[in-house]
């Protein structure tokens, strides 16, 4: 598959996008061809004839089991090979030829792109709140990462682009939404055509990859809707659905307004979706109804449990909810809250 | 699959072997039947037709990937749903009714005894060294456990023992070898039969259990021969095979005379290997190559990559390593060794 980083009129390739420093904020446009074709395998490389730009040493991310619980369908991404879906992206989203890459995140992309970004020989300078908690930190660091401290999330990402190297950050870079679309792929691959999708929401990569995913299965005359994509988002820390409230836990989901915002709207409209905020206390619960299922979720991914717990009876089956970090990650932390 | 306890001549069930308590050094017995039935599906539940006592309502273990790395084979068992190959064990070690379990653990034997007897609706007590890492402490009171602390392992085996409830720990416990024979399976269903296979060794579980699922597929004529055993122990805390040194960082394989010793030794000698000891420096080593192939695992897991980075091209191939334990519940410590 073909791929390209569109900006207004022009199109530049994966290698063309990043030797210009990778600092642009680009949509993914991509040739999906005439039909499915998955190879042989379960991890990603499955879906080499869909992804571009791929290739890292380090174990594949993808083929994540799919597990009911409470009458819906979850999808376990924390067990990808660094304990998140960001897997999936970092693996598609790299420049094709060692560099020096720098990457904003607070937390699990900066993990994903330190794996598979040393596995291919870049080097990794990583951008992180000063509030990362202790074991994504130490981990950045055993990885091999450099670790540079910012006040906040935002200030992460201002640095990041001010620094030097290429930006491979999921806040812009399109290639990442390559990896994340064969979620979609592998669902589908399982039997199951999702009536909604229940998807935490910080930068909208997760929601924008699967939205894709439906859209290509669609073309190929596989499907035949979207599923309604429901976005789940912090609240009082939301300005693209523009939900109050008093929100703390779900650090993946604090960022307000995310760069990609009117493509997550546009996504969310165009499949009959809609947004739901979570609040600490829902967290909580629906934390301590997954550690009771077997999921050891992070916080943030404890937030779409939630939104599905709240809306199960109300939503069009079968409901799929994508378990997007692993809570071994921040265990050391997680009482303390 | 029916499965007994042997204990001098009699056997017992699960149900009965649970009933007594489940204090007994039994060996495990099982009828293996004339021909590997696998069904669908890729976790444990593939080979239901070859696993007796299982079930519990948590994501099952098995599928783990296998990936090839400097010449070499390794399962990655760390991403199982707790963060170990003991999820296996387990997952087929529970009592078939709900019960007080009581589990004697340095730490991944109790989280995957507290995730999946939690699920199962069990109250789960778990007898842990002081000494455990934060993380695993953290983990399993988030998930459920009631947590008891004892000097050291050998007497969290000894409190576990004499506490009420039934003991379910693998130390004794037969069918906790059922499960992990799977990884055995799914490595032969990937179409490799290893010439060699390097196995941490503490209490033995994991080495036992690949004995005999190597010895099922040859029962099954899929295979001609065991493959070489190589037992992997912490030098200076080894009473097995006399290996002397001062090994620190190995904390799952520090138990110098597990009850299962005699059995430990027929295996080994059986299939034609032998014991390597390992010291910190190896592991410390063996833990940065790892890292950089984007393995994140747990020291004790590294001493198994030490021996293999030692021996590669001197024992038969293809050579499997199993990866027994995710290094992101440790992240927080791992740097202060």
């Amino acid at each position: 598959m073909r791929c390209w980083a569109k900006l207004g009129g022009t199109r530049l390739g994966p290698e063309e996008y990043f030797a210009q420093g990778g600092r642009i904020l680009a949509r993914l446009e991509y040739d999906v061809g005439d039909e499915f074709l998955p190879l042989g395998g379960r991890g990603i490389s499955r879906y080499a004839m869909h992804i571009c730009n791929a290739g890292s040493a380090a174990p594949e991310p993808g083929g994540t089991p799919l597990v009911e619980a409470g009458g819906m369908l979850f999808k376990l991404e924390y067990l990808n090979p660094s304990g998140s879906f960001k897997d999936r992206g970092a693996f598609t989203g790299l420049p094709p030829t060692p560099s020096d890459v720098v990457v904003d995140s607070s937390g699990n992309a900066g993990i994903s792109f330190t794996l598979y970004g040393r596995a291919a020989g870049h080097r990794v300078t990583v951008y992180t709140p000063r509030g990362v908690s202790e074991g994504k930190r130490r981990l950045l660091e055993l990885l091999g990462a450099e670790v540079v401290f910012a006040r906040d999330r935002e200030e992460a990402h201002r640095m990041a682009l001010a620094a030097g190297g290429v930006y491979v950050g999921h806040w812009l870079n399109p290639f990442f939404l390559v990896g994340v679309r064969t979620i979609a792929y592998e669902v589908y691959e399982e039997g199951v055509v999702p009536g909604s999708v229940i998807v935490p929401v910080g930068s909208g990569s997760l929601l924008l990859g699967l939205y894709m995913g439906f859209r290509d299965l669609m073309e190929w005359g596989l499907v035949d809707d979207l599923p309604r994509l429901i976005a789940v988002r912090a609240a009082g820390h939301d300005e693209l659905f523009g939900i109050g409230g008093h929100c703390t836990l779900a650090e993946g989901l604090m960022i307000p307004s995310p760069p990609r915002g009117p493509e997550i709207r546009r996504a969310v409209r165009e499949s009959g979706g809609w947004a739901e905020g979570v609040e600490d206390e829902d967290i909580l619960k629906a934390l301590k109804w997954s550690l009771k299922k077997g999921f050891i979720i992070e916080p943030t991914s404890a937030s779409a449990v939630a939104v599905a717990l709240r809306l199960r009876d109300r939503v069009e089956e079968p409901v799929l909810v994508p378990l997007t970090g692993s809570g071994l990650k921040r265990s050391e932390t997680f009482l303390n809250k």
